[in-house]
């Protein structure tokens, strides 16, 4: 029985003193042949085969509901919030508006909330309200490569669907899609088994606002503080968001009788970015076949040149040739073995990398604003990478950094995580951006460290990612997944402001330095004098002066 | 400008040198009517309404297959099998089958492999083979509430459709209901804009094998060794099912000649576990009202009794008579008004709690048995806890322990997660399990353990939750969502296990002193003894009494 180095189990199993192990048989012999004991017959094929069935995207969810954000009472108030903010902020941009966000929140009873958000950009269009509210799955930012805070078409109407189970109450919508143009008003519900809405309510209203949407959802919720509370959504993405003007009314303003205004800083709508086409680097064997089914090009090289991006004509050429499929190939035509050898060529293909004008960051200018609004420090510094590239998609990362000042010293420091502009409050660990943080060597940056831990000292990491596509970890979009191209990116971001906030840390530590024993030399020179004075029978005016020099002549050689 | 205590960040903000800052208005003033700039218009709502479109399941996944555990080569390795050992296991418990599943893992080239999977169940009607394997969200585990290591539907479909998207080569099945059955043979692909499958193949073949199934997938994958590799799999699953019997056959399995058996240690099919209703505490009001609607039941009291576990006669009529509602209403015509007066009736009224027999724990015992079996220790420990509920769902939770012997010492402990049986081996940091393994005082129990930080020491531990219903964090079920009543039962459990291995470690740490004092006598007496010799002038046989006596009496003492 020789031990095998290949599985580690082997060992470790025979090492065991007793019970289970695995046999290793040479040159797989015959399988066991003793039929095991049947000890009594349960369900056969066939029924099992009756209880067999389909299973709706929104019962799926419903009854998966942790999955989209919504596993406690308090995390499904700010769910809630958050999917109809992002919606808000998408929709402005789309429409290149600067956004006018007014979120509040009402407490209806110990549990019960009513949620509203309103904003002023573009309207939705009548017909397509109940889709977009009341079905999971439907939008337009799946199916396209473009940045935006909502991908999934789930946010919205998962809030809604929650609100339903919860209270049993429909969602409300109010739009206008212009000042010349109806307003209307929805009450509608979804039908989690076929995943469809019922629209209770279909009106035409009167709203005093020209043009934008409203939202409101009842639900079962909890109002916390703290760094996974509303309040800290609402600043967070004020932050992120210097062009949006947000309003918060939180639960109980009547009786403080207040509501928040984070105004807007800047009067730029973030740059227009770009929808692009997959890029030939990151399309897989399977897809590609897909695609040359669905394509409308006529033949192999224009598909390659219409349904990519950066594939030029030669390069299409180029990519035939190596292939060895004729460039004029109808695409449905295609084999699996030539699509496979398009695969390979493609890999072997020299191709420019993706473009970037699809992504829009924050800036480092505004990230260092945003970090002094956000806490008074000694030190800020900030980098915006420039873009990179994870399974074909383009991706793009910046680190903002504050140090010292009020930032309490004695804890982890704290990682504000954000994605195309959204906060993520939940799931740290699973983070590619905690990943980084903790992978990063600040002991190196003169920050304390244990191993496998988070820096500690005073300092706030803000870290934004910015793509056409973010890989979260779980349809509630908490967290980022482990792509090594993400990780390393992140890592260069936090080196970057690393090397900056280590030169302001190594200076303070010099002068701290300095300062204590030019403390050292004031405290004990005039001990010395008092001691001259004694022995050599000085008088005060002599030994004045002779503290004088002798302050001036260690003074010179501290210095030197 | 008053501080509001209630916002963290109005404070926070009030502090910031600069920037932006919440400014707080008293009474709710007239909002702001500053018409924000309009840089330029991009798209009208017309035009967004012409991009939206529904999304299908196929397509979500397919683009975020890293949330079904498909994120690189080596993860979709082992998912591909873990979903297919998954479905197996289940078929034969299904079936009352004592399971005999064969793993066996072909390497065609660098980065292509081909598993199959192939077990004894009671096989698959041949009109259900395509849906199951051809689309995702389908089967007969979502619908019920009964434990099983699968429950969604997407599992094996989503793992062909990985196969299919990377190598574009279709997923085989052969199955066979029994011995005078037929044998069918499938290859099909999944349609993913349609979620539906597409036959390619579909025959009747000889095979040699009465009953069961067998699956193929081709895929792009890489074979690791490690914490995350199949073969650590293929050793926990097979620790946590003592009834199956697992063969393994590795990639170039040719080379080192060997397949690797884990025979069945226990011949007993897990106790049959019930399918269970709903338990009234756990449902919600909109779902109340949605059951209310699809009820079978005639009356409302009947409707209590029927759809829900737990509801005797008695306690319907008082729920009914709390919510005052009449007993003899018509479901379907129940109001939202009345519902919500049940759903509070309920909670008001005293339920016994939900049974427990649809759950199956593994057993001290057999718990014990596999940890020795994995690792040689000094102690073992195990505790199956008492059935709980979570969200109206039992579940229970079991620890298993080795302490000492062949662990190291040096590191943070090794935690081996299970849900169902099935070995969860990625999200550690997400996980209820880390959580509570954390969250435990294990300082108390001897061990070493920093602030926040796992224990330290020679420790392995064993986590198994099963339940109707586990609450993953996402679909590829790698880490269970952090419901309060989860971690407590199992901080419960490693507190039980925790006391236990303590004693053993005080006993031995008191050992070890008395070995150390011990040792110390037996080094320092015969010093003495020298000594007196020479002072007493004591003979050699004097001088060996002397040394005797003094162990003696020393010995009392030092046991006082």
């Amino acid at each position: 029985m020789a031990k095998q180095e290949s599985f580690a189990f082997a060992t470790r199993a025979e090492s065991a003193a007793s019970g289970r192990r695995a046999r290793h048989e040479a040159k797989a012999p015959p399988r066991t042949k003793r039929p095991p004991k049947q000890p009594r017959g349960r369900t056969s094929a066939v029924e099992l085969a009756k209880k067999q069935r389909d299973i709706s995207i929104s019962e799926f969810f419903a009854k998966n509901r942790h999955l989209l954000g919504f596993d406690n009472p308090s995390k499904a108030l700010l769910t809630t919030v958050k999917e109809g903010v992002d919606n808000s902020l998408d929709a402005c941009e789309d429409g290149g508006i600067l956004p006018d966000v007014r979120v509040e929140i009402k407490q209806i009873s110990e549990t019960r909330f009513r949620v509203s958000i309103e904003d002023n950009g573009p309207g939705i269009v009548r017909a397509q309200v109940p889709k977009i509210f009341g079905s999971l799955l439907y939008g337009s930012k799946f199916h396209r490569l473009r940045q935006s805070r909502g991908q999934q078409g789930i946010g919205i109407s998962a809030a809604g669907m929650y609100g339903l189970m919860t209270t049993g109450k429909p969602i409300a919508i109010t739009t206008r899609t212009g000042p010349k143009r109806d307003a209307h008003h929805f009450e509608l519900v979804i039908d989690t088994k076929k995943n469809a809405p019922k629209v209770k309510r279909d009106d035409v209203i009167e709203w005093d606002k020209e043009q934008g949407t409203r939202v409101e959802i009842e639900l079962e919720g909890a109002y916390r503080g703290g760094q996974h509370s509303v309040d800290a959504y609402i600043r967070q993405i004020s932050l992120a968001n210097p062009h949006a003007q947000i309003t918060y009314v939180p639960p109980k303003a009547e009786e403080h009788g207040a509501e928040h205004v984070f105004p807007r800083v800047s009067d730029e709508v973030p740059a227009e970015t770009a929808e692009i086409k997959p890029h030939p680097y990151g399309v897989e064997l399977g897809v590609l076949m897909q695609m040359f089914r669905d394509t409308k090009a006529r033949n192999l090289r224009s598909c390659l040149q219409i349904d990519f991006s950066r594939v030029s004509p030669r390069t299409a050429t180029e990519i035939c040739s190596r292939a060895k499929v004729p460039p004029s190939r109808r695409p449905g035509e295609i084999s699996r073995e030539q699509a496979e050898r398009v695969h390979q060529a493609i890999q072997a293909t020299k191709i420019m990398a993706p473009p970037t004008d699809c992504i829009a960051p924050i800036g480092e200018e505004l990230i260092e604003t945003a970090l002094r609004a956000e806490v008074r420090a000694d030190f800020y510094a900030s980098a915006t990478r420039r873009p990179a590239i994870y399974r074909g998609n383009p991706f793009l990362v910046e680190v903002g950094l504050a140090y010292g000042g009020d930032l309490s010293g004695d804890d982890p420091v704290t990682v504000y995580r954000y994605a195309n502009r959204v906060p993520l409050q939940y799931q740290q660990g699973a983070c590619a951006i905690t990943k980084a943080v903790i992978g990063t060597d600040w002991k190196s940056y003169q920050m304390q460290q244990s191993r496998g831990g988070p820096p500690v000292g005073p300092m706030l990491i803000m870290v934004h990612i910015a793509s056409v596509w973010v890989p979260f970890t779980s349809e509630s979009k908490e967290a980022i997944a482990h792509y090594p191209e993400i990780i390393k990116e992140i890592r260069l971001g936090l080196q970057e402001c690393g090397r900056r906030v280590a030169t302001h840390i190594r200076k303070r530590k010099r002068e701290a330095e300095e300062a204590k024993k030019l403390a050292y030399i004031e405290k004990y020179i005039p001990q010395v004098a008092v001691g001259l004075e004694h022995i050599l029978g000085l008088t005060e005016r002599e030994r004045n002066t002779v503290v004088t020099r002798l302050s001036d002549v260690l003074e010179r050689s501290r210095k030197m």
